[in-house]
Protein backbone atom coordinates (compact mmCIF):
# COMPACT_ATOMS: atom_id res chain seq x y z
CA UNK A 1 0.00 0.00 0.00
CA UNK A 2 1.48 3.40 -0.60
CA UNK A 3 0.64 5.50 1.81
CA UNK A 4 -0.62 9.58 1.10
CA UNK A 5 0.89 11.86 3.35
CA UNK A 6 -0.82 15.25 3.46
CA UNK A 7 0.95 18.27 5.46
CA UNK A 8 2.28 21.83 4.97
CA UNK A 9 4.70 21.36 2.90
CA UNK A 10 7.88 24.11 4.71
CA UNK A 11 8.03 23.17 7.98
CA UNK A 12 8.27 20.07 10.57
CA UNK A 13 4.98 20.80 12.64
CA UNK A 14 3.02 17.83 13.48
CA UNK A 15 3.69 16.00 9.91
CA UNK A 16 7.18 15.12 11.09
CA UNK A 17 5.95 12.40 14.18
CA UNK A 18 3.97 10.76 11.24
CA UNK A 19 6.79 11.12 8.68
CA UNK A 20 9.69 9.98 11.40
CA UNK A 21 7.18 6.67 11.50
CA UNK A 22 6.91 6.05 8.03
CA UNK A 23 10.37 6.58 7.08
CA UNK A 24 11.89 4.03 10.26
CA UNK A 25 9.73 1.44 8.44
CA UNK A 26 10.48 2.05 5.34
CA UNK A 27 7.25 2.41 4.22
CA UNK A 28 5.88 3.74 0.69
CA UNK A 29 4.96 7.00 0.92
CA UNK A 30 4.62 10.11 -0.88
CA UNK A 31 4.70 13.40 0.87
CA UNK A 32 2.20 15.07 -0.85
CA UNK A 33 2.35 18.69 -1.00
CA UNK A 34 5.65 18.52 -1.21
CA UNK A 35 5.95 16.85 -4.69
CA UNK A 36 8.05 18.04 -7.46
CA UNK A 37 5.72 20.62 -9.41
CA UNK A 38 2.93 22.63 -7.92
CA UNK A 39 0.14 20.22 -7.83
CA UNK A 40 0.51 18.77 -4.22
CA UNK A 41 -0.86 21.86 -2.11
CA UNK A 42 -4.13 22.43 -4.63
CA UNK A 43 -4.61 18.71 -3.77
CA UNK A 44 -4.02 18.77 0.21
CA UNK A 45 -6.51 22.11 -0.16
CA UNK A 46 -9.04 20.57 -2.09
CA UNK A 47 -9.54 17.98 0.81
CA UNK A 48 -9.61 20.15 3.24
CA UNK A 49 -12.64 22.00 1.74
CA UNK A 50 -14.72 18.91 1.85
CA UNK A 51 -16.31 19.45 -1.01
CA UNK A 52 -15.73 15.77 -2.45
CA UNK A 53 -14.71 14.16 1.17
CA UNK A 54 -17.57 12.24 2.98
CA UNK A 55 -15.25 12.57 6.31
CA UNK A 56 -12.95 15.64 5.47
CA UNK A 57 -10.35 16.51 8.39
CA UNK A 58 -10.11 19.68 10.58
CA UNK A 59 -6.70 19.91 9.60
CA UNK A 60 -3.84 18.64 8.01
CA UNK A 61 -1.88 16.40 8.89
CA UNK A 62 -4.18 13.93 7.40
CA UNK A 63 -3.20 10.33 5.60
CA UNK A 64 -5.10 8.94 3.09
CA UNK A 65 -4.62 5.20 2.75
CA UNK A 66 -6.76 3.12 0.05
CA UNK A 67 -9.87 5.28 0.74
CA UNK A 68 -9.49 5.89 4.11
CA UNK A 69 -8.58 9.61 4.70
CA UNK A 70 -7.36 10.00 8.76
CA UNK A 71 -6.50 12.88 10.83
CA UNK A 72 -5.00 13.74 13.67
CA UNK A 73 -1.43 13.19 14.41
CA UNK A 74 -1.94 10.45 17.43
CA UNK A 75 -5.07 9.05 15.39
CA UNK A 76 -2.89 8.55 12.02
CA UNK A 77 0.12 6.90 14.70
CA UNK A 78 -2.53 4.44 15.95
CA UNK A 79 -3.59 3.67 12.62
CA UNK A 80 -0.29 3.02 11.57
CA UNK A 81 1.67 1.59 13.89
CA UNK A 82 0.29 -2.01 13.73
CA UNK A 83 0.25 -1.99 9.94
CA UNK A 84 4.48 -0.93 9.97
CA UNK A 85 5.56 -3.08 13.00
CA UNK A 86 5.77 0.33 15.24
CA UNK A 87 3.29 -0.96 17.71
CA UNK A 88 1.82 -3.71 19.55
CA UNK A 89 -1.16 -5.83 18.10
CA UNK A 90 -3.51 -6.39 20.49
CA UNK A 91 -6.03 -3.91 22.44
CA UNK A 92 -4.64 -3.20 25.40
CA UNK A 93 -0.72 -2.51 23.63
CA UNK A 94 -2.42 -0.47 21.22
CA UNK A 95 -4.49 1.51 23.62
CA UNK A 96 -1.33 1.84 25.64
CA UNK A 97 0.60 3.60 23.04
CA UNK A 98 -2.40 5.30 21.59
CA UNK A 99 -2.23 7.13 25.61
CA UNK A 100 1.08 8.12 25.51
CA UNK A 101 0.94 9.44 22.17
CA UNK A 102 -2.33 11.54 23.06
CA UNK A 103 0.44 13.03 26.28
CA UNK A 104 3.06 13.75 23.61
CA UNK A 105 0.24 15.60 21.78
CA UNK A 106 -1.03 17.94 24.94
CA UNK A 107 2.56 18.48 25.49
CA UNK A 108 3.42 20.21 21.84
CA UNK A 109 -0.05 22.27 22.12
CA UNK A 110 1.53 23.39 25.09
CA UNK A 111 5.18 23.88 23.61
CA UNK A 112 3.49 26.03 20.79
CA UNK A 113 2.15 27.69 22.61
CA UNK A 114 5.38 29.29 24.64
CA UNK A 115 5.40 31.48 21.57
CA UNK A 116 1.83 31.98 20.83
CA UNK A 117 0.09 32.09 23.80
CA UNK A 118 -2.57 34.66 22.93
CA UNK A 119 -3.17 33.53 19.43
CA UNK A 120 -1.92 31.63 16.43
CA UNK A 121 -3.89 33.93 14.30
CA UNK A 122 -1.49 36.71 15.30
CA UNK A 123 2.24 37.27 14.75
CA UNK A 124 4.74 36.39 17.78
CA UNK A 125 5.97 39.72 17.71
CA UNK A 126 2.28 41.16 18.45
CA UNK A 127 2.81 38.70 21.97
CA UNK A 128 5.97 38.57 23.15
CA UNK A 129 5.39 39.41 26.93
CA UNK A 130 3.19 37.15 27.12
CA UNK A 131 5.46 34.57 25.61
CA UNK A 132 8.23 35.47 27.92
CA UNK A 133 5.79 34.85 31.04
CA UNK A 134 4.23 31.70 29.34
CA UNK A 135 7.73 30.75 28.53
CA UNK A 136 8.69 31.10 32.07
CA UNK A 137 5.62 28.98 33.64
CA UNK A 138 6.30 26.52 30.81
CA UNK A 139 10.01 25.68 32.55
CA UNK A 140 9.18 26.51 35.98
CA UNK A 141 6.04 23.83 35.91
CA UNK A 142 4.92 21.99 32.29
CA UNK A 143 8.47 20.43 31.85
CA UNK A 144 9.50 18.42 34.39
CA UNK A 145 5.90 17.53 34.69
CA UNK A 146 5.74 15.93 31.09
CA UNK A 147 9.18 14.24 30.74
CA UNK A 148 9.34 13.58 34.50
CA UNK A 149 6.43 11.41 33.52
CA UNK A 150 8.01 9.75 30.19
CA UNK A 151 11.03 9.05 31.78
CA UNK A 152 9.09 7.21 34.43
CA UNK A 153 7.46 5.35 32.49
CA UNK A 154 10.79 4.36 30.48
CA UNK A 155 12.44 3.34 33.63
CA UNK A 156 9.16 1.10 34.85
CA UNK A 157 9.85 -0.75 31.04
CA UNK A 158 13.29 -1.39 31.22
CA UNK A 159 15.23 1.99 30.06
CA UNK A 160 15.25 0.53 26.51
CA UNK A 161 11.73 1.43 24.79
CA UNK A 162 8.91 3.23 26.51
CA UNK A 163 6.79 0.46 25.56
CA UNK A 164 7.18 -3.87 25.39
CA UNK A 165 11.20 -4.72 24.26
CA UNK A 166 10.59 -2.69 20.71
CA UNK A 167 10.72 0.31 19.15
CA UNK A 168 7.74 1.92 18.72
CA UNK A 169 6.41 5.27 17.25
CA UNK A 170 6.23 6.47 20.67
CA UNK A 171 9.96 6.08 20.97
CA UNK A 172 10.13 8.43 17.60
CA UNK A 173 7.82 10.97 18.80
CA UNK A 174 9.87 11.32 22.43
CA UNK A 175 13.20 11.77 19.56
CA UNK A 176 11.48 14.49 18.05
CA UNK A 177 10.70 15.98 20.95
CA UNK A 178 14.03 16.03 22.67
CA UNK A 179 15.21 17.34 18.91
CA UNK A 180 12.73 20.38 18.81
CA UNK A 181 12.87 21.44 22.66
CA UNK A 182 17.15 21.47 22.25
CA UNK A 183 16.81 23.79 19.33
CA UNK A 184 14.15 25.56 20.55
CA UNK A 185 15.25 26.33 23.96
CA UNK A 186 19.52 25.31 24.15
CA UNK A 187 19.73 26.87 27.24
CA UNK A 188 17.16 25.55 29.19
CA UNK A 189 17.31 22.20 27.38
CA UNK A 190 20.93 21.84 28.31
CA UNK A 191 20.61 22.64 32.01
CA UNK A 192 17.12 20.26 32.25
CA UNK A 193 18.54 16.96 30.44
CA UNK A 194 20.08 15.63 33.68
CA UNK A 195 16.69 15.14 35.03
CA UNK A 196 16.27 12.90 32.38
CA UNK A 197 18.89 10.63 31.66
CA UNK A 198 16.72 7.89 30.18
CA UNK A 199 15.32 9.76 27.64
CA UNK A 200 18.12 11.20 26.41
CA UNK A 201 20.23 7.86 25.67
CA UNK A 202 16.62 6.79 24.21
CA UNK A 203 17.43 9.89 22.05
CA UNK A 204 20.65 8.81 20.80
CA UNK A 205 19.36 4.99 20.24
CA UNK A 206 16.99 6.41 17.95
CA UNK A 207 19.02 9.21 16.28
CA UNK A 208 21.45 6.07 15.54
CA UNK A 209 18.77 3.63 13.70
CA UNK A 210 20.12 3.45 10.19
CA UNK A 211 16.71 4.29 8.70
CA UNK A 212 16.66 7.53 11.00
CA UNK A 213 20.11 8.34 10.34
CA UNK A 214 19.59 8.52 6.39
CA UNK A 215 16.15 9.95 6.73
CA UNK A 216 18.05 13.41 9.01
CA UNK A 217 20.81 13.61 6.85
CA UNK A 218 18.60 13.71 3.65
CA UNK A 219 16.66 16.67 2.27
CA UNK A 220 13.48 15.10 3.07
CA UNK A 221 13.84 15.92 6.76
CA UNK A 222 12.89 19.72 6.81
CA UNK A 223 15.20 21.79 8.89
CA UNK A 224 13.41 23.43 12.20
CA UNK A 225 12.84 27.12 11.42
CA UNK A 226 10.66 30.28 12.61
CA UNK A 227 7.45 28.41 11.29
CA UNK A 228 7.05 25.67 13.34
CA UNK A 229 6.04 24.41 16.41
CA UNK A 230 9.62 24.60 17.60
CA UNK A 231 10.69 27.88 17.19
CA UNK A 232 14.08 29.36 18.31
CA UNK A 233 13.47 32.76 20.01
CA UNK A 234 16.62 33.50 22.12
CA UNK A 235 14.99 35.74 24.37
CA UNK A 236 12.38 32.91 25.61
CA UNK A 237 15.26 30.82 26.69
CA UNK A 238 16.37 32.18 30.03
CA UNK B 1 -18.83 -5.09 33.78
CA UNK B 2 -18.96 -2.20 36.19
CA UNK B 3 -16.35 0.53 35.21
CA UNK B 4 -14.80 2.90 37.42
CA UNK B 5 -14.28 6.49 36.18
CA UNK B 6 -11.42 8.39 37.87
CA UNK B 7 -11.89 12.10 38.16
CA UNK B 8 -11.34 15.10 40.09
CA UNK B 9 -15.23 15.13 42.22
CA UNK B 10 -15.85 19.05 42.31
CA UNK B 11 -15.91 19.89 38.61
CA UNK B 12 -17.25 18.76 35.43
CA UNK B 13 -14.04 19.11 33.72
CA UNK B 14 -12.60 16.86 30.85
CA UNK B 15 -14.45 13.64 33.13
CA UNK B 16 -17.99 14.78 32.27
CA UNK B 17 -17.55 14.16 28.22
CA UNK B 18 -17.52 10.62 29.79
CA UNK B 19 -19.96 10.45 32.28
CA UNK B 20 -22.17 11.31 29.55
CA UNK B 21 -21.64 8.63 27.11
CA UNK B 22 -21.74 6.65 30.52
CA UNK B 23 -25.54 8.23 31.72
CA UNK B 24 -27.26 7.91 28.46
CA UNK B 25 -26.19 4.34 27.98
CA UNK B 26 -26.99 3.73 31.48
CA UNK B 27 -24.24 1.72 32.23
CA UNK B 28 -22.92 0.29 35.35
CA UNK B 29 -20.20 2.89 36.68
CA UNK B 30 -19.03 4.25 40.05
CA UNK B 31 -17.75 8.03 40.03
CA UNK B 32 -14.42 6.96 41.91
CA UNK B 33 -13.33 9.92 43.82
CA UNK B 34 -17.41 11.13 44.31
CA UNK B 35 -18.14 8.19 46.12
CA UNK B 36 -19.62 9.08 49.86
CA UNK B 37 -16.84 8.72 52.68
CA UNK B 38 -13.23 9.68 51.74
CA UNK B 39 -11.69 6.89 50.38
CA UNK B 40 -11.98 8.05 46.46
CA UNK B 41 -9.48 10.62 46.21
CA UNK B 42 -6.88 8.92 47.74
CA UNK B 43 -7.70 5.68 45.60
CA UNK B 44 -7.28 8.13 42.13
CA UNK B 45 -3.62 9.44 43.60
CA UNK B 46 -2.12 5.83 44.35
CA UNK B 47 -3.13 5.03 41.06
CA UNK B 48 -1.87 8.25 39.32
CA UNK B 49 1.50 7.51 41.03
CA UNK B 50 2.00 4.32 39.61
CA UNK B 51 3.78 2.26 42.10
CA UNK B 52 0.94 -0.51 41.56
CA UNK B 53 0.04 -0.12 38.08
CA UNK B 54 2.26 -1.37 35.15
CA UNK B 55 0.88 1.81 32.79
CA UNK B 56 -0.01 4.46 35.14
CA UNK B 57 -2.05 7.47 33.77
CA UNK B 58 -0.43 10.92 33.31
CA UNK B 59 -3.35 12.79 34.52
CA UNK B 60 -7.35 12.07 35.35
CA UNK B 61 -10.02 10.99 34.09
CA UNK B 62 -8.91 7.90 33.74
CA UNK B 63 -11.18 4.55 33.61
CA UNK B 64 -10.81 1.21 34.78
CA UNK B 65 -12.41 -1.40 32.50
CA UNK B 66 -11.56 -5.23 34.42
CA UNK B 67 -7.72 -4.95 34.44
CA UNK B 68 -7.43 -2.17 32.05
CA UNK B 69 -6.79 1.32 32.75
CA UNK B 70 -7.53 3.90 30.28
CA UNK B 71 -6.71 7.52 30.48
CA UNK B 72 -7.03 10.71 27.88
CA UNK B 73 -10.77 11.77 27.40
CA UNK B 74 -10.84 10.50 23.60
CA UNK B 75 -9.10 7.30 24.31
CA UNK B 76 -11.47 6.48 27.11
CA UNK B 77 -14.64 6.98 24.74
CA UNK B 78 -13.24 5.42 21.66
CA UNK B 79 -12.96 2.22 23.63
CA UNK B 80 -16.25 2.43 25.63
CA UNK B 81 -18.00 4.01 22.15
CA UNK B 82 -18.68 0.46 20.24
CA UNK B 83 -19.23 -1.01 23.55
CA UNK B 84 -22.02 1.26 24.72
CA UNK B 85 -23.02 1.05 21.00
CA UNK B 86 -22.82 5.19 20.74
CA UNK B 87 -20.19 4.72 18.42
CA UNK B 88 -19.94 2.54 15.01
CA UNK B 89 -18.27 -0.82 15.24
CA UNK B 90 -15.77 -1.23 11.86
CA UNK B 91 -12.67 0.42 11.60
CA UNK B 92 -13.16 3.53 9.90
CA UNK B 93 -16.39 4.32 11.62
CA UNK B 94 -14.72 4.32 14.67
CA UNK B 95 -11.44 6.27 13.38
CA UNK B 96 -13.90 8.88 12.10
CA UNK B 97 -15.85 8.92 15.67
CA UNK B 98 -12.22 9.22 17.05
CA UNK B 99 -11.32 11.89 14.71
CA UNK B 100 -13.99 14.36 15.59
CA UNK B 101 -13.39 13.30 19.43
CA UNK B 102 -9.55 14.80 18.93
CA UNK B 103 -10.41 17.95 17.47
CA UNK B 104 -13.07 18.41 20.06
CA UNK B 105 -10.25 17.84 22.62
CA UNK B 106 -8.03 20.14 20.52
CA UNK B 107 -11.26 22.85 21.09
CA UNK B 108 -11.34 21.98 24.49
CA UNK B 109 -7.97 22.93 24.92
CA UNK B 110 -8.69 26.64 23.38
CA UNK B 111 -11.52 27.20 25.79
CA UNK B 112 -9.45 26.66 28.92
CA UNK B 113 -6.90 28.75 27.88
CA UNK B 114 -8.57 31.79 27.27
CA UNK B 115 -9.00 32.12 31.27
CA UNK B 116 -5.53 30.56 31.46
CA UNK B 117 -3.17 32.03 28.82
CA UNK B 118 -0.11 31.90 30.40
CA UNK B 119 -0.03 29.17 32.91
CA UNK B 120 -2.48 26.63 34.78
CA UNK B 121 -0.33 27.10 37.76
CA UNK B 122 -0.75 30.97 37.80
CA UNK B 123 -4.32 32.02 39.22
CA UNK B 124 -6.98 33.69 36.71
CA UNK B 125 -6.19 37.13 38.43
CA UNK B 126 -2.46 36.53 37.71
CA UNK B 127 -3.31 36.95 34.09
CA UNK B 128 -6.27 38.93 33.46
CA UNK B 129 -4.95 41.01 30.46
CA UNK B 130 -3.54 38.21 28.52
CA UNK B 131 -7.28 36.23 29.10
CA UNK B 132 -8.85 39.35 27.73
CA UNK B 133 -6.75 39.62 24.39
CA UNK B 134 -6.87 35.28 24.08
CA UNK B 135 -10.29 35.68 24.52
CA UNK B 136 -10.86 38.13 21.95
CA UNK B 137 -8.66 36.55 19.66
CA UNK B 138 -10.81 33.13 20.43
CA UNK B 139 -14.10 34.86 19.25
CA UNK B 140 -12.77 36.13 16.08
CA UNK B 141 -10.80 33.42 14.88
CA UNK B 142 -11.42 29.80 16.73
CA UNK B 143 -15.08 29.41 17.42
CA UNK B 144 -16.05 30.40 13.87
CA UNK B 145 -13.52 27.49 12.75
CA UNK B 146 -14.47 24.70 14.80
CA UNK B 147 -18.08 25.36 15.51
CA UNK B 148 -18.35 25.71 11.66
CA UNK B 149 -16.41 22.45 10.76
CA UNK B 150 -18.81 20.52 12.76
CA UNK B 151 -21.56 22.14 11.33
CA UNK B 152 -20.17 21.35 8.03
CA UNK B 153 -20.37 17.80 9.41
CA UNK B 154 -23.47 17.75 10.76
CA UNK B 155 -24.92 19.41 7.30
CA UNK B 156 -23.17 16.76 5.23
CA UNK B 157 -24.38 13.69 7.32
CA UNK B 158 -28.21 14.87 7.14
CA UNK B 159 -28.54 17.19 10.17
CA UNK B 160 -29.94 15.01 12.84
CA UNK B 161 -26.37 12.99 14.00
CA UNK B 162 -22.68 13.63 13.32
CA UNK B 163 -21.95 10.30 13.19
CA UNK B 164 -24.05 7.66 11.03
CA UNK B 165 -27.65 7.81 11.73
CA UNK B 166 -27.64 7.55 15.59
CA UNK B 167 -26.28 8.91 18.30
CA UNK B 168 -23.07 8.48 18.90
CA UNK B 169 -20.93 9.79 21.92
CA UNK B 170 -19.20 12.60 19.69
CA UNK B 171 -22.91 13.83 19.57
CA UNK B 172 -23.08 14.14 23.33
CA UNK B 173 -19.42 15.81 23.38
CA UNK B 174 -20.61 18.49 21.33
CA UNK B 175 -23.74 19.04 23.05
CA UNK B 176 -21.44 19.81 26.09
CA UNK B 177 -19.63 22.18 24.19
CA UNK B 178 -22.44 24.55 23.69
CA UNK B 179 -23.44 23.68 27.04
CA UNK B 180 -20.30 25.15 28.48
CA UNK B 181 -20.04 28.03 25.80
CA UNK B 182 -23.18 28.91 26.83
CA UNK B 183 -22.25 29.35 30.64
CA UNK B 184 -18.47 30.68 30.15
CA UNK B 185 -19.72 33.07 27.22
CA UNK B 186 -23.50 34.06 27.50
CA UNK B 187 -23.82 37.12 25.77
CA UNK B 188 -20.94 36.29 22.47
CA UNK B 189 -22.36 32.54 22.63
CA UNK B 190 -26.26 34.18 21.86
CA UNK B 191 -24.95 36.20 19.13
CA UNK B 192 -22.92 33.09 17.65
CA UNK B 193 -25.70 30.81 17.58
CA UNK B 194 -27.44 31.93 14.74
CA UNK B 195 -24.33 30.47 12.30
CA UNK B 196 -24.68 26.79 13.91
CA UNK B 197 -28.78 26.16 13.67
CA UNK B 198 -28.06 22.40 12.95
CA UNK B 199 -25.58 22.43 16.21
CA UNK B 200 -28.21 24.07 18.54
CA UNK B 201 -31.09 21.67 17.18
CA UNK B 202 -28.33 18.63 17.98
CA UNK B 203 -28.26 19.89 21.22
CA UNK B 204 -31.67 19.85 22.25
CA UNK B 205 -32.23 16.60 20.52
CA UNK B 206 -29.63 15.58 22.99
CA UNK B 207 -30.79 17.45 26.29
CA UNK B 208 -34.53 15.88 25.34
CA UNK B 209 -33.06 12.45 25.68
CA UNK B 210 -34.70 10.69 28.64
CA UNK B 211 -31.77 9.63 30.43
CA UNK B 212 -29.16 12.41 29.56
CA UNK B 213 -32.25 14.57 30.94
CA UNK B 214 -32.75 12.44 34.05
CA UNK B 215 -28.98 13.45 34.04
CA UNK B 216 -29.16 16.84 34.07
CA UNK B 217 -31.28 17.42 36.66
CA UNK B 218 -30.07 15.06 38.90
CA UNK B 219 -27.03 15.64 41.24
CA UNK B 220 -24.76 13.72 39.81
CA UNK B 221 -24.06 16.38 37.28
CA UNK B 222 -21.98 18.76 39.16
CA UNK B 223 -22.78 22.30 38.38
CA UNK B 224 -20.63 24.75 36.06
CA UNK B 225 -17.92 26.33 38.34
CA UNK B 226 -15.07 28.61 38.63
CA UNK B 227 -12.39 25.68 38.68
CA UNK B 228 -13.41 23.67 35.82
CA UNK B 229 -12.49 24.18 31.54
CA UNK B 230 -16.01 26.56 31.28
CA UNK B 231 -15.64 29.28 33.74
CA UNK B 232 -17.94 32.21 33.65
CA UNK B 233 -15.93 35.88 34.05
CA UNK B 234 -18.27 38.71 32.71
CA UNK B 235 -14.71 40.78 31.52
CA UNK B 236 -13.90 37.99 29.48
CA UNK B 237 -17.46 37.90 27.42
CA UNK B 238 -17.27 40.96 25.33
Amino acid sequence: MRYELYYWPSIQGRGEFVRLALEEAGADYVDVARRPGQRGMPAMMKLLEGKRTAHPPYAPPFLKAGKLIIAQTAEILFYLGPRLNLAPRDEAGRLWAHQLQLTIADFVVEIHDTHHPIGSGLYYEQQRPAAKRRSREFWKSRVEKFLGYFEAVLDKNGGHYLIGRRLSYVDLSVFQIIEGLRYTFPRNMKRFEKRIPGLVTLRDRVAARPRIKAYLASPRRIAFNEWGIFRHYKELDR
